[in-house]
């Protein structure tokens, strides 16, 4: 450690204002002692320090004065935050030490399996933003696929959960839902937390943004209140509503997924272990103590198949078995969109329609919503095996889901109406016949080119569901867009995508 | 395409001098229509173009205007470069479709095989830098270790081959020379080309800088004659003088090798597949005909075990044969440092000494050089099996080595006397006894600090072999830098270190 000392060098920091999110960045001239005389090179781990905290990043050389002066150094935001460090402060720098976790990583590389103690080194530098995004890719490289074995689900899962924030309650009865995904307009959550929360259970709910979807629940709900919770605001309206629908990004439950899933979709590999891991590891940090959770199947949803979708529902039972969480999966129907809007407020729409029992509610939104619900209740022994379905359905019909909804608004916020697209485009059937298909992909691509989720009123309002009979020139659906380029964007993608709706004589 | 055209984005380049190697660059500020609309995010990988030209780019946002005005963008200079842009140039972005070498990589991650086309689609994307390091971290990741089978690794190596410049020979008796490396002092290289040059056979040997050792071939060499000579300077001179010594990175063959190194280093993470690939690619594209290829195997050498290096000689040979490269590995001991100095200019003075048959030139440098001499003159069937040795040991006595190689000096820019040291210690034995080992990584990493290769006169001058007998207080070696810090800074280093020259009783 003394001739580490002896060798750090100092520099003063430059704010440049960059947000390098995963990893951070330091940015220093090639022509500085420092650089020279320790080598430093372009993606050399460099710690930096000031008095106080330290943080590791990734070089980025600089040459010539554009951005640094003599005896400057730059760093990303997220460094400068974490070092508490202000313009002007001295910085010094020496050469990160190899890394006990990527020991670990290595060993999963060259195809060992990795016990608990590793994960937690692992999971413990990923969040702490020690290991860089290609040494992440690494990690995730090896446990991609099925090369993760359930122990080590479980050692991943339990070291993710312990590396982020966990709610806590008075109640050990705490219930939570959560869906694979890949099936737009499947805005369950909102119904079943209502219904769950009126039946006199705790869902204290947090929800993910979009990542590659047109709207995620937290998008959708901030079209109706606001979802940008503290840890003690939902500690709070979960003991006094029973339920909250919160943005989860804002409590740090399992903070490690963020930055695993920012890598995955650079690489667009998934890695199931590290799925459920993802999954399961938020509920339990939540406090959860049983989940249901809908795997829906079809050609164009993220499970493809009945097989694939049964070993995943077997996986994350297991998993959830050995982390105290018990776990029921649902298997529902993805060959289609569900509901009629999609994208944020149109979404919001669909579910407020359902809540308040309107007559042209959307009848599968409603249905699925119902069953999970029920499948909750039955997990709490709120009633026996096979009629928590109809107990759903009639907290739904009552009417006191939909006053525990505008609850949990309010107790959020406040209840406001979702925004109404100024610029809209009927798109209609260009030949008679009966609807086939429906693609879920090319579907949320289009409602994301038409501004979705950033535009919250934008998206696609279908007219139409599989087994349809259409006409020639009849309204398929609705384009909805906040603005007349992307309205026009999301029209000229269907010249060449006419078959995203299929029809056939 | 059309949509693609329609949905593009202007902003103005702004230099900002910084060098991100492996991968481009672009610096855009979140609050620029271009990033709001299209919904680019941190880590994402963009299409930046000019009227001419295009590069792909990983974004990194920037917040405020401290370093980009309204409608300024900024790129890494490599993308500058490669754009052939100026400052104030329009840039025009849009999303990078999925690339196919990507869904090569993901079938290469969840186990699959691959062909001739994949690598090459995916060595293809490498050298034009359209994977970013967190895709090349997952390509190298996933063929670790023995991952890749003899199929694949042909295959790699062809595409290695076809990615970079190749040079031409009026002939083809082609002759070159490598070694694995990992022995500090190990530099056969220059004693070789001269004596296979003096024997009238092509050696056009091109070699590297140090990676992570405190010489390369290259740093040595540049201590005597100029290294850096173009494609064309190096086929006049090898036409004319037999061979040449120059630094392999200005001629760019195989060049995805120096990216895929990189990634290696910041994982730690060895292929056998990739590190086969990678000599046999640059040899092949060098023209040769026949290698001589050096193995030393020692406890702290790259090759740890006999059985490590037979299974390596062996891939070597059968990937030569495949792709119409003669190859022959001679397994050598590596238990201890070559020679006597350990830096560039000490290095130097080691091959100088044998060159010029001096009375106290180290005799292992010079037996190990005759060695692969002789198995290369056998190669060419210059003699008979078994008799190289002695020709080779022939032409350096006869003073023609050393001839050819004042001539090849002289032909790339003249010989020059290496540099000395002007910091010096000496360090002695600790006790009485029997030199039983000595570390090659901590010799080296000591030479390292000690300023080498940056420094060329620094390094270490060993005093003592393996099997000597000393008294405490005899010198075992001296310590050369070229400041007053990295001689202190070597010496401290050595408090924890003393046993890196282990004295036994």
């Amino acid at each position: 450690m003394k001739i580490e000392a002896a060798k750090t060098h100092s520099l003063r920091l430059k704010r440049l204002g960059i947000d390098s999110r995963n990893e951070h960045l330091v940015f220093m001239r090639r022509d500085c002692p420092e650089c020279k005389s320790e080598g430093f090179e372009a993606l050399n781990r460099i710690r930096v320090s000031t008095e106080n905290n330290e943080v590791v990043a990734s070089l980025v050389v600089v040459d010539g004065i554009n951005i640094l002066g003599q005896n400057e150094a730059g760093l990303s935001e997220g460094a400068v935050t974490k070092l508490q460090a202000r313009e002007g402060d001295v910085l010094t720098f020496s050469h990160l030490k190899s890394l006990d976790s990527m020991s670990d990583v290595r060993r999963k590389v060259f195809g060992n399996a990795l016990d608990q103690d590793a994960f937690t080194r692992i999971i413990e530098d990923i969040v702490n933003l020690n290991l860089s995004n290609i040494q992440v890719s690494a990690f995730l490289t090896a446990c991609a696929g099925d090369r993760l074995n359930l122990d080590e689900i479980v050692y991943l899962t339990r070291s993710m959960i312990d590396s982020g924030q966990r709610l806590h309650w008075k109640t050990d009865e705490i219930y939570d839902k959560h869906c694979i995904g890949g099936l737009p307009g499947n805005r369950t959550t909102p119904i079943v937390v209502s219904i769950i929360a009126a039946s006199g259970l705790k869902i204290p709910k947090t929800s993910s943004r979009a990542i590659t979807s047109p709207a995620g629940t937290a998008d959708m709900m901030e079209t109706l209140t606001n979802v940008d919770l503290s840890v003690a605001q939902i500690e709070k309206i979960v003991d006094e509503e029973g339920g909250c629908l919160a943005w989860g990004g804002a409590v740090q439950l399992s903070p490690a997924d963020d930055i695993l899933i920012r890598v995955e979709r650079a690489l667009d590999i998934d890695s199931e272990g590290q799925m459920i891991a993802s999954v399961l590891s938020k509920k339990a940090a939540a406090g959860a103590k049983a989940v249901v959770i809908d795997i829906p199947v079809g050609k164009s949803a993220k499970v493809r198949s009945m097989k694939d979708a049964e070993r995943l529902a077997t996986r994350l039972c297991s998993t959830g078995e050995s982390i105290g969480l018990f776990v029921e999966p649902v298997i529902t129907d993805g060959s289609q969109p569900v509901g009629r809007g999609i994208g944020p407020a149109l979404e919001a729409k669909d579910v407020l329609a359902v809540l308040k029992n309107e007559a042209n509610a959307p009848r599968d939104l409603r249905d699925r919503a119902v069953s999970l619900a029920g499948v909750l209740l039955e997990m709490a022994e709120k009633t026996k095996k096979g009629m928590g379905r109809g107990i759903a359905l009639g907290i739904l019909e009552s009417g006191s889901a939909w006053e525990k909804f505008k609850r949990i608004c309010i107790a959020q916020g406040g209840l406001k109406g979702p925004p109404e697209a100024e610029f809209r485009r009927e798109i209609a059937a260009y030949k008679d016949g009966k609807i086939t298909a429906i693609d879920n992909r090319r579907i949320a691509r289009l409602a994301k080119l038409a501004g979705a989720p950033a535009a919250p009123a934008a998206g696609i309002l279908l007219n139409v569901s599989i087994g349809d009979a259409v006409r020639s020139g009849e309204k398929l659906f609705e384009l909805h867009a906040m603005s007349e380029g992307e309205l026009s964007y999301a029209f000229d993608y269907l010249a060449d995508n006419r078959d995203l709706i299929r029809i056939e004589r």
